[in-house]
């Protein structure tokens, strides 16, 4: 993946806040070590997997490279020691997973787009890549996945492919163009929870 | 995928009533406009990926082609608008189910013929395909899945491929196998529940 | 698959008993006969269809050779008419999902390092093809999985797993090495549950 070597640092960066909030889930269901290892290696890693799986570019990179592994448990072992700071501070779950939700959801656009998918599957792609792991460690412990639960979240995502899309559009330099979409997509996450934002119903409903 | 127009037009028929059942269960869980997209697009993309990751064919006709998504998007809008409308018809959930079940059984089984597939596994994968958008949707929602509460739900997804199966080892046309698939599957399905078939129990359970 | 006949013997295990703990798990919660089929299906095929997937390896073995899905459906019929017989032996699921759990933590790793996986991934997809399909199974019906619920149940997976490689790095025998790796992950999670091992929880929490 030399050729990559951005979305490398995004996985890698996405992998470590997904799998940090896949282990202060574990945590706060009292889970053992070892099922806060399986649920940080699973959100840290589901994303990913899920998009390489669907690009066809198998094996995925969290297969190929043990760093990713090693990034998942690392976040895991954090947390194991670490979980009392990280609880408090305010929201950590819901803010860790808004960055990897950035993150995820820029990596998977610009993989998309590397290979060949157009932009509005390369959009979906990378709201799929965002959402896959926060909703495997949710379905897990049988909660329903955030990405329902909660007003302005495949939105946010979408809006971070968005950027990714339109910054290829307009020739932008990538380093830029992700930084921007992972910012774009954290920000209207964030700022959603904050307001408190309301997406509409179905009238009648 | 012009080598395949009727795998394709079956494909857009399931991906749009799968859509609106996925948007219908969103409606009733009193989600918002983005939980009803998420919903209908997995609902109505989630057979049909997972049938393509088993075969290799990726990127998934979904992902390759615009179209799929903005068909599940609106099936996602018609249920935002009209859903009232739809309640008012009897049962219009599982219908639309049935149809959606029996769409993806036949392109499901026709595909993975077209792969290469030897006929029993053909009819797995086009039960999987039919099974799997209905399951990723209840899964979300945490409930169990319509295919293991429901008496006669595989085993119509299954008739619906056996006689795609059937129709190709008599060298039928594809067009009236596919319909005669998706008429079989659809018929089992819906009047299973109309007449409360019952399947047997394990002695003693 | 004629190049990996070991593979293909222990899958074939895996896949009955594996099948089996579904179709219990199915009886117990009052599901028909085609839920029992389903399940045991599902249980059976999960794990070795996530792997092959995820190494590229497509269509799935399960797929291409009709003998994986007779096999989960032998089980299913075997738990339909015997289920009285089983569930007189004690905790017939927990031994049965042991036994499925070794051979497909071997599986799942000879075939990652026979596609050229370094050994800490080829690990984790082990592990990955040893949990996936009980995870299938206890997701189906609403149940958090037993990867999570149970003390020590990864872990034995990975012993299993990190068997094969350290029997392969030492040029060992594949099937000696297989044999002690399905043996290792066994007893693991036997005595685990026998002498009611306890993880360590996170500190604090």
């Amino acid at each position: 993946m030399e050729s990559l070597p951005l979305a490398f640092w995004l996985d890698l960066l996405g992998t470590f806040v997904f799998g940090i909030s896949g282990a202060l889930v574990a945590v706060r269901r009292g889970l053992d070590i070892f099922g806060i290892a399986v649920l940080s290696v699973a959100a840290g890693l589901a994303g990913g997997m899920i998009r390489d799986m669907l690009l066809g570019a198998t094996p995925p990179t969290a297969l190929e490279d043990p760093r990713y592994l090693l990034t998942s448990l690392a976040a895991g072992v954090c947390v194991f020691f670490g979980h009392r700071l990280l609880d408090r501070l305010n929201k950590p779950v819901m803010v860790l997973d808004a960055l990897g939700l950035g993150v995820f959801a820029v990596s998977g656009c610009h993989k998309s787009l590397v290979f060949g998918l157009d932009p509005l599957p390369a959009i979906l792609l990378g709201v799929l890549t965002a959402v896959g792991g926060g909703a495997v460690r949710d379905l897990f412990v049988a909660e329903i996945p955030r990405v329902l639960r909660e007003e302005v979240y495949a939105l946010a995502a979408m809006v971070g492919a968005a950027i990714v899309v339109a910054g290829g559009a307009l020739g932008l330099a990538d380093g830029w163009t992700a930084a921007a979409g992972v910012v774009g997509a954290f920000a209207v996450r964030v700022i959603s929870v904050w307001r408190d934002w309301r997406a509409p119903r179905a009238p009648g409903s």
